[in-house]
């Protein structure tokens, strides 16, 4: 190893001093130091479009103004920072606005949960809640569902690689085929009612079905409503806990708070992370409905589970819950954006696209191999961060924050069009 | 439920709409709203002296100046916040101070690993790696060990009423007795090689085996140096990789910034969270030996391995470390509490008491079911924070931030022995 | 309890000295004391015609003569009874005529493993050599599956209540749907290939697929041809190792001596029991392809691997399959048993009967539940074993000796109508 | 693979046509043909004393005469042969006659279950219900324990190489210290009761806890009768099921008819196999308390329940418990050999020898590696049959049956001796 005189460049910081697991650094090989709203700024000053958002932890966009003013006033005013769980005036005023502002207006009757500041935590206080509940041991999750990296999320996430890095067998966990898993003329929850009824179908009642609507990192698969709506039902009738992970799709992604409420769903647990906290900083909540509130103090916990700084970005976030102004401007946002990629794949059909989406959670699917890729690696030389998803990265994926302007906006899709020529041409 | 308007306590907010998972609020019964080195406020304006530190996450006390400073500054510069394991100016200030003040001076070589913000993130990554390393399915850890909540790390924790709200039978772990488990005179590690060694044992060699020089959760108990050095003699000797557990003893809470160096062991794998943000907020590092440095990009992953805000507080808090003074102070102070938890047990046989612990990590061990929480509940009273410990919170606990002053140190004993009093007499 | 001097009547006997596990004498609820052929008689001398002929352990009849005649001499002679997996020249003599009866004319290259002598054992030795020779866990068995009752082979077992016996989550196995779960319209393996191909589904690339071609237990459901040629070239595709349990549906219960023979494929590993002794007595044997004998030397043992007495008897019955005379004889039996069925189910519509099965193990699975059930017990009073099969119990199953005569078949088949007219008239 | 014409020497058919698991005909390269009380003869009339006994179902020797007049009658008049769990009269008069010789005359108050005809079976039947009994996931076993090789039995089986076979990660079953695992001074339930009370000790209050009072494939290790009082107290005080694995050590192997009788204890659940059927013919059961008879019909099952020759040999072998005569003989014998055995322990120091064992269950393990197969394979030159045990091989073991002569012992003691001396000359 080389003497840290040496390490003059940044990047050879990441090289010699950070683990192998580093990931999104080789997609994106520069050092950033700024951000603000759409925009972050690498450290030689270059600016590049945000169409990432921190894979959904940004939706407000980077460093939101009102959010971060109440930040700066909360820390120097020596505020709670670390509190576990014990009371806090900032986690009252959140509890108290959340409940306003989103459960009350949507009849949502749910007590909230903090398990800890990460989307794998509130997936796997789920996960004990429902088994404690029903007394069962097995989850249903779906494929190409994205729950989370500790054994028990990993054991309902059904990327291979992922699952392979556990390094033991993954247990308690059926994978049911996702809407339209087997092709659009198939519903697939004919299936999992098939195996749910038949005594010898070798897979037990549940305690639990954990779903995304619109699954994220496992290719922008979206869940019909009218999917939704009987998997619900399904749950309902054999008294089945409905989980609805929300850490990716919820928050506004998709246009109203809760992906789930187009599908005029109530789920039994919901989890929240990402964009929850408003400001890119660590922050989860699991809602549950209160008749399944059968915790004992303490059963679960966790060290950052009362993070007060991020209980005020929080807090403030909710303000854009208010009205439907962003809700609305999600829906323009998205329309274009589908509109646009709709017309990619009828003007690129070397693409062999297929649009998918849902509200500003949007992607092509390209048939040949490495092809999202490549088009992400123009992109990001001309200034777009862009992501791929998919078990085979086979789509890429525009998730820009919410807040975005509609110059940037077209900017973005501008230079992915560029991006796509420069692919296909090669 | 009542109606948002009548929530006029906060304490009836947290009562109405969060889970009944929540735990030490029923200890602390107040609504904290201000904090500053090692006192609390609650909204009412009262002073607790705190001795619990955030479970360990508080070592340089509440909102240290110096890092307030930079965490405003970098806010207000609208540094960035939110970067999953993307380069940024942050992370590589963090990982070059980290190397420089940390690693370099001891002679330890590692890579460093962002795994997700919190305790069970950097267990759970450190779990997967010894499988992958060794090819072996099981994790040999200790009776009373604390490792985390979430399903891998609960596997490897003893506390039952923790397992048992798996919901599921825990795996592919072995539970192993503790420096002093057996009583004084026996040296358990007999026990662990009697069954490494023998070909009928039915223990399989493990991948790893993880530890806490000192059991915080589990009752302050302390693993002799030469136990932990007969241990990491084994782990050599069978090839079994040595993970030392740091994220509540470390961070300068025994005395040295890492809590095994008095013994003289260089582990395979270190987990790190807790205090290593400085600020209360949440981060987490595995540190890794170069040659086990075999993870493929991305195959462990988490929204909020890039916490910018923690690196920044990180970075500076490493400025305690570049000198010998914090350490001197644990010492000097930390004898002084032991000396004082002696004379304790001297004084009140009642207590029927057991010092126990470490550096500013010590506590005593009542032998009267109920007794140190009572003790803990007077302490509160009378304006001290403190909690207990143990498979039976029978152990009460003295954690206070590293750098409280002597006076404050002082008068939380003194209130301690109030309390005992009190408690005895009753 | 009675004192032994009252049990005066045998049924107490069981009652008060046998455990309430006991299953098939509560529908059959005489003691038998003779057999012969066809038939079985209880103690008052009753004779009743055997339609369920062991569960398939006795193809060859009860006590067939000539079989008889070589165990008399063999006991009679102290020829080894007891062996392991020494050499002995009962074993010897078994494996050459296997080899030259079985083997060879059908061109099959299997080594013979002796696993211990049932079902189940044969079944715990194909997953473990399955999972040696690949290195992965998981095992792919379908719904309505059957094999065994240990835990391994349980694990594989549709059957809700037996599955539930264990007592713990049963684990590394996946349930795959069987040929027309999902009605005749879907085949079952697209669904199958769909999980294996995209690496986002959550299963797992296995070990090996288990599959019985007729599966008995579960609800006499046939596998079309075209669909075990399919699941053998997946399989060959995807280098998983293919098992086919025969435990229930060899040894010339569908006609051919393998049941997998009309299919024309070769599975790497065969699981035989029930009728290869021939004389209801246990034994069984696991076939696999040399070039995955990988076992090491007592990898898997068991106390009565070496059976002698069955050996004898099983070397005996494999002149059954020296000329097609027995096969012939099934299948014009079995074609007469489907006919008649299938005008039963034409004459009684109120069965709602569905015709099922395969060479002489065929059934009616009827819609209402109960009604199986109670033709059983209508055709036990008229002298006929018959039992039920399904998650449901809801398939009559008929299951006589191959060795029948006709005159014995078309009086059950008789009593069967007779039985079916009174259940409908109530 | 030669034709079958060239396969003239039997050994070679079992090299070519059998699975390379064949483990006994490697220590015994001949082909045995014949059987009487203690001896063997091979296909040459070479004959053999036996001193093992078919690993212990060979109790009252080879075909022992009234037991083969038994079979052969019975077979000679068509008794049923297979009957499931049917009653026959056959296992109505074994359960008579089991009742009123072995339990009634003990004080014990069993149910009888039939598992199927191995013991695995009856060990896999014993772990379910001790689960359905007390709701709880995990069993406890004992270092060097032997219970199987199904995955239930394997998961409680301590040698590493039988367990490495399962092929995935053994799970719900925790290993504790055999008595003297930890040497002579160490009273290993200490260590499993300190387990049991800490209520962090990582270790679940088990369903049961399984063992044998003499572990034979372990290493011929005698638990003392203290030893298994105090385990029984343990049991008796959480409410644990006890369960006595008696199927190598009991049927008289110790000079009881159950291994436990001398301890005093009252077993749970008592598990038989091996000499049960008097004949080396399979056969099993599972003695359970009727309290615990919690069963529901059919719960578990296996083809081969209803072996019916076995319950005729089985009965007619109850004829030795009639009185005390056999039980006096295992004693003397076993007193001559263990004083036999401590003398070659004293003249033949370069043994390192240390004896173990307890009525005609003995042995003696040698430090040197190899030395006890070695010896083993002397004595086989010589005509005598002896196999090691332990996890290393490292025991030789005598387990002749109990009915050998005098001078059959004397010789094959003498045969012993000599071996060890060319041995230990080499």
């Amino acid at each position: 190893m080389s003497t840290i005189k040496e390490l003059d460049s940044t990047l050879k910081v990441f090289e010699e001093l950070e683990s192998e697991v580093r990931s999104y650094i080789r997609s994106f090989p520069v050092t950033f130091e700024k951000s603000k709203g759409h925009s972050l700024w690498d450290q030689d000053g270059k600016e590049y479009i945000d169409f990432f958002a921190g894979a959904g932890a940004l939706n407000y966009g980077h460093n939101p103004p009102l959010l971060k003013e109440q930040l700066l006033r909360y820390i120097a005013e020596d505020g709670i920072s670390h509190s576990l769980d014990m009371g806090t005036k900032a986690k009252a005023n959140f509890l108290t606005k959340f409940h306003e502002v989103i459960l009350e207006p949507r009849n949502l009757n749910y007590k909230v949960m903090f398990p800890g500041p990460t989307g794998t935590n509130t997936v796997e206080s789920a996960l004990k809640l429902a088994r404690k509940v029903t007394g069962r041991d097995s989850i249903i999750s779906f494929t190409n569902a994205f729950h989370g990296m500790t054994l028990g999320s990993l054991s309902i996430t059904g990327n291979s690689f992922k699952r392979h890095g556990a390094g033991v067998p993954l247990q308690n966990s059926v994978s049911m085929p996702f809407d339209k898993f087997l092709g659009t003329n198939v519903d697939t929850l004919d299936y999992l009612e098939r195996f749910l009824e038949d005594n010898g179908s070798g897979v037990a009642l549940p305690a639990g079905i954990i779903v995304e609507t619109v699954q994220g990192e496992g290719g922008i698969n979206v869940a019909e409503e009218a999917w939704l709506k009987r998997l619900a039902d399904i749950c309902n009738r054999w008294e089945i806990l409905l989980i609805i992970d929300d850490v990716q799709a919820g928050c506004g992604r998709t246009g109203t708070f809760f992906s789930f409420e187009p599908a005029g769903i109530e789920p039994d647990i919901v989890c929240m992370s990402k964009s929850i906290s408003g400001y890119g900083i660590p922050m989860a909540i699991t809602l549950l409905k209160p008749e399944y509130d059968v915790w004992d103090p303490g059963e679960h916990n966790g060290t950052f589970r009362g993070h007060n700084l991020a209980f005020i970005t929080a807090t403030e976030a909710l303000e854009y819950w208010k009205d439907d102004n962003l809700s609305g401007e999600v829906e323009e946002k998205g329309l274009k954006v589908g509109e646009f990629l709709d017309q990619l794949v009828r003007e690129y059909p070397q693409l062999q696209g297929e649009t998918r989406g849902r509200g500003l959670m949007r992607g092509i699917a390209c048939k040949e191999e490495g092809l999202a890729e490549k088009i992400c690696e123009q992109a990001f030389e001309r200034g777009l961060i862009m992501e791929t998803a998919g078990p085979d990265s086979e789509v890429f994926k525009i998730m820009p924050p919410l807040t975005i302007t509609h110059n940037a906006l077209d900017t973005g899709l501008a230079i992915i069009e560029d991006s796509i020529k420069m692919c296909i041409q090669k």
